[in-house]
């Protein structure tokens, strides 16, 4: 049966008059290639299916939450065993001491937790907690990075006042000196450094953060008294079983976490130490569907997988293994791919590809024989990802890459990126890592 | 067996460990009585249990989200099937078009929707909907009205900035001169007048909210070209099927959801007239778990029962029958309460008790013979509080008042309430509805 998506165009009609542009937010396709699907109907391991019953093997992980698989036996068991008690009630369950416990235990900077739902909940609240500590206002944070979609971090000017990001300073991530100028200009106003484990922009080549700029934050609060916040929402458990600046040897005041931490159900931490708990203490923080006893049930399993398995050690094998043969097919074909980020959260652009033309082609090419690939935003990887899904997803890309060389010399420049100030796209000016 | 917290303290005493404070936000037991428990282990219809395996009539319905009973089996049934299917996926499930039109024919102001996870989230969108719409920055809201936890908006002072809430503007709820006043304050500069629609703060009395206010602060929109936006988010379905200001006849350009809308699943929304629909096209907002497939089938179920059931007028029967049985018991026993808000939303005080001695006392007994009653936050129905089920917390409410006159003379000032700035309780200074 040839690919279609006549159900799928039908629903983005009908979604375009009862939702503003039919979609909103980091799930809107409306950037995506014309082919990409904007509804899914279901989901299974490392699998989704779309309202065509188009299946894919994808790597986007519902951008970041599956970390173990979807509807994983193991997490499904332990979530649905809560909800037979009970979700959101009057209080929280006990069983929230349990998760809090087995974070601290964890997470070595962390000595007490606060959650919420999504990873603007972590970030806002650990801003004002750093602010509450200190009784200082300015926070600095690299130019470009996310942090979350509230007025004072939201990537759009839209609807957003000049007040509302006026202590916010910014630098030039993994730049020592752009750091100590911006803690400058905040002086003795110097609240936190707020900053992501690695750069991981859309748009562009991924890279690590330098240990020297990691040291630099950390030795900017020791000697200032402002706090080091690692906002680990989107990296959180994909780095290191612990916060991810631990493998640099740099341990945060605050960390905020999400994304994976109940795989796919939905809850937010921030985590602290012994410094910052009167602050966190004295803020008032809270949320109709914070104390959720479901999600936390499936947050203690996932943790207890995290701990107890090989689960990053195999999501950095099934990386590598895609990372080098997509890069040996590209050669083959006549590419020349720009992977970068950890290969268990890869970035793959296409070198020399400033408007995007070969990326999404490419990718449309393998979406539509049913591997999803994103073009522009960080991809994640799930244990579900085993070597065998690698392997189909491989031989799927080398199929798109021989379409990609026969289209090549017809390819146009992606409509739906016209205006968009797409970032200078030349290796040298990103330290790929 | 008599009724016992010795788990409840343990739990409580492993909280302080590794959560500042042991708990924060509005589950926070810390400002309650004593006796009432922090944790619950099981809750079904009307009912919750503690960890020591006391039982209690829950007049407090997760503090909102429980409008169907708890674990209400159809929508639970709903759940489970699109929970088969897939929750927290790559992008959302087609339901999520059939849940927005449901909104949009529901509520009569509603064209379009975006949802979120909480309240706050709702708000705080709104808020900058209605900036990028008008291009202007003062927000008015009442002075005291409680409309999320999110820095701007935040009842603490603690790790908030002047620049946080340097576009908001206060006024008098439901003081027309007050408000014309502060839209004079904005002047040119006005956003959005932002409102509850009664008023439901805690430690005071509640009350509705006058036509003329609601029809004023819709006039100063029409004339000024600012957005009236109606927080919802607590009364939403508990005042009418649609916007709760529709009762009033009055309109909003812009309203705010969360709540009860999937009965305990994790859910909000903003619903918005056509005049809006572009600048909220223009906003970015998003976050992780605002996708998920869950809530939202929980959420058609609800709206279904909303629209083709009696919920309304049963939750109406109920309050009426519990607040009518109260007062009676209230004068047998030689007391007086200060009933207030709608029926289905009660706020129980007691009539000259300026330091809530006699409500603190009132509720522990209450509690420790299995009724569940907040001391000083409006609390909320379901239509599992049936007949039956009021009248069982009316036997046990009448004991209650039996021990609180026996105790009367011996009652002291509620020691966590010690140093709290608590409004004051003169029943002409508060409208009450």
């Amino acid at each position: 049966m040839a690919w279609s998506n006549a159900n799928d165009r039908l629903l983005k009609e009908r979604a375009r008059r009862v939702i503003p542009n039919g979609m909103y937010g980091h799930e809107s396709t409306a950037r995506l290639p014309e082919v990409y699907p904007q509804f899914f109907r279901r989901s299974e391991g490392a699998y989704l299916w779309d309202t065509d019953n188009n299946k894919y093997i994808d790597f986007m992980c519902a951008f970041g939450p599956n970390l173990f698989g979807y509807r994983h036996k193991e997490i499904e068991r332990a979530a649905a065993a809560q909800r037979e008690r009970g979700d959101s009630m009057t209080g929280p369950s006990e069983i929230m001491v349990d998760l809090a416990e087995t974070l601290v235990d964890l997470v070595t900077h962390a000595q007490w937790c606060i959650f919420g739902k999504n990873g603007t909940d972590a970030t806002t609240l650990a801003a004002t907690i750093a602010r509450a500590h200190t009784k200082r206002r300015k926070i600095l944070v690299a130019t470009g990075s996310y942090h979350g979609a509230a007025p004072w971090c939201t990537p759009s000017p839209n609807g957003v006042t000049a007040e509302d990001k006026a202590n916010l300073i910014g630098h030039d991530y993994n730049n020592v000196e752009s750091l100590v100028a911006a803690a400058r200009v905040a002086s003795h106003d110097l609240a936190a450094i707020l900053v992501t484990p690695f750069r991981h922009e859309v748009f562009r080549e991924q890279f690590l953060a330098d240990a020297r700029y990691a040291v630099t934050a950390r030795e900017i609060c020791d000697v200032s008294g402002a706090l080091l916040i690692v906002d680990d929402v989107r990296a959180g458990f994909r780095i290191a079983r612990d916060c991810s600046w631990a493998t640099l040897g740099v341990q945060p005041d605050l960390s905020c976490w999400g994304k994976c931490l109940a795989n796919g159900y939905p809850l937010s931490a921030v985590l602290g130490n012994d410094l910052t708990r009167d602050a966190a203490g004295c803020v008032f923080t809270t949320g109709s569907f914070w104390f959720q006893a479901v999600p936390m049930a499936a947050a203690i399993r996932t943790l207890q997988l995290i701990r107890d398995t090989n689960y990053l050690e195999n999501l950095v094998s099934a990386g590598t293994l895609l990372r080098e043969g997509l890069d040996k097919q590209a050669t083959r074909y006549g590419f020349e791919l720009s992977q970068t980020g950890p290969v268990q959260m890869p970035q793959i652009l296409f070198a020399d590809d400033p408007d995007f033309r070969l990326g999404y082609a490419w990718a449309s090419e393998c979406l539509q024989r049913g591997v999803y690939f994103h073009p522009y935003h960080n991809m994640f990887l799930s244990t579900a990802h085993t070597e065998a899904v690698i392997t189909e997803a491989l031989c799927i890309s080398e199929e798109a890459f021989a379409a990609l060389r026969q289209r090549r010399a017809h390819l146009a420049s992606p409509a739906q990126l016209a205006g968009l100030p797409l970032p200078p796209r030349t290796r040298s000016s990103n330290r790929a890592a």
